[in-house]
């Protein structure tokens, strides 16, 4: 079985980027001392995310097309979250010399797979030695003439609204470290989140007065609207139903002699569904296909059904 | 002393970004799930490289500015080495909870610094938790309405051309691998490159045909222009004239009994100055302050003098 480095550093960018298949956007693909991409809106959206190997993902529990798929997906969506559409990705891979070729071969699959569920291509990157496989990420988007929706807009009265998973990618968690493998809605969402990216841009064109991806979970995440925006948030436990999927899991984890959140607590503080939380005036409701789940009031913090909810996320160094 | 674990994710992010002044480029900085940029010309250049610590940089060799700095400039002068001008740069970083807080202070300081040099802003970012500092740069910059200079378009004919340091950075390397650590152009080219950013664009205006960023050694760069351009190019060992800094490197190495490359060796081998090298049309010669090496001739590879050259630098599996 070859590894990477039996390919060398240019063999594997070579290997690698003959599965980025190129769109539109890119004006100059992989191969110079950078790319180039159209930016048709004047204005360019870029974030960046790592991955690290051990934190972030296990190749135990992880395929590497998992990680792949889920390297872009996080930052995809942070595009989306600003009401964009995401044109590019450039990729930052970090490996020991000993990784087998075909983990490099399936982690470009799920990269670019990914990205083409998105609309966007990978147009660059860096391939380095490391002792852990670390994964950088950086996505591009266009506003095509929006405003970027950010976490500061909200206002009082306006709805708070979801739409994706929520509480499905920690309940997928605890059941890998609980040994429980089969396949599933829930290990699904936690090995290969799959963000609704079409429905940033389609909120702020509905009027989204703020929006983020819920990637540290909703409580924590509606906190920094909340906190950005000077404003409280309401939110309403009959409208937060718990997915089926997300209800079998927590049984099935009580079944393992598993101590676990309930689907509610799962639904507020797990992290990494890759959902977007956006606030819509009071007038004109919320899009097709959105939940709304409480409101915007003057004040500050979080609660739920009138009693306050305390941040309870991710931090990454706490 | 407080480490980055005290700080926590979100201290971490707070103190970082406080070291980042934004600029007339930057519509929404660092804070938001992603940042916004200007970009005027309707394209962005975008590349990105990764550094890890005990392969790229040694905490024990270089300070915390110093890799802060170095980072930031190999991804500025590539985008310089498009003909653009950078703009913004996003920062992805990796790092034991033990990391001192100071050592963070510094390297952000070194960062801003190095992106105010060349007139970019540090927009965005990612904090993660890794056992080895790891650095993950994205740079983005805008063409001003040039074409961008790729490495495929020399034609026999044209002049080769360097602006920039060429060896000392190797020189510097091979210093403080000898225990010589006393301050001096060589190690501060190796520390602290510094890209002539500038003649990026001013390149591209003077209608440079390519053009890269010498950053794996000067043969082993202008093979990538050759091959890419389905060319040879000749140097003229005559033209390549070393530093007086480089001599005096590798007279200090052969009296610490350090076996060394000698000056030219070191200025067509030694990789991470950061010079460009670009060519241009014979009719026109090259920018003032830009040094002719060579020609581009019909053929493939490189030859210095008429002797065949191969191409010795940096592979970073091999």
């Amino acid at each position: 079985m070859s590894t990477i480095g039996d390919l060398g550093e240019f063999g594997l960018i070579a290997r690698v980027t003959a599965r980025f298949p190129q769109t539109d956007d890119v004006i100059l693909g992989p191969g110079d001392d950078a790319a180039v991409v159209r930016a048709d809106d004047r204005r360019v959206v870029a974030t960046t995310d790592l991955l690290v190997e051990g934190r972030h993902f296990r190749r135990d529990w992880s395929g590497a097309r998992d990680v792949g798929h889920k390297a872009a997906a996080q930052n995809l969506s942070d595009i989306a979250a600003m009401g964009a559409r995401p044109t590019a990705l450039l990729l930052g891979f970090a490996a020991p010399g000993d990784l087998p070729a075909e983990w490099a071969d399936g982690f470009a699959e799920g990269l670019s797979a990914e990205c083409a569920a998105a609309g966007a291509a990978v147009v660059g990157g860096d391939v380095v030695r490391a002792d852990a496989v670390t994964i950088a990420i950086t996505a591009l988007g266009d506003l095509g003439g929006r405003a970027p929706v950010r976490r500061d807009g909200a206002r009082p009265g306006d709805a708070v609204a979801v739409i994706g998973d929520l509480g499905l990618s920690a309940a997928g968690f605890a059941l890998l470290r609980a040994g429980a493998v089969e396949p599933g809605p829930c290990l699904d969402a936690h090995l290969r989140p799959a963000p609704p990216y079409a429905e940033g841009p389609r909120a702020a064109e509905f009027g989204a007065t703020a929006m983020l991806d819920v990637s540290d979970g909703l409580v924590q995440d509606l906190g920094h609207i909340a906190e950005a925006s000077g404003v409280a948030v309401e939110l309403d436990g009959a409208a937060l139903r718990p997915d089926p999927a997300l209800e079998r899991a927590v049984e099935r984890l009580a079944g393992l002699g598993v101590a676990t959140r309930g689907p509610l607590d799962l639904m507020l503080a797990g992290g990494e569904d890759h959902a977007l939380a956006a606030t819509f005036p009071a007038v004109g409701g919320v899009p097709e296909g959105w939940t709304r789940i409480g409101s915007v009031t003057a004040g500050s913090g979080l609660a739920l059904d009138g009693e306050p909810l305390s941040a309870a996320g991710w931090d990454h160094f706490a």
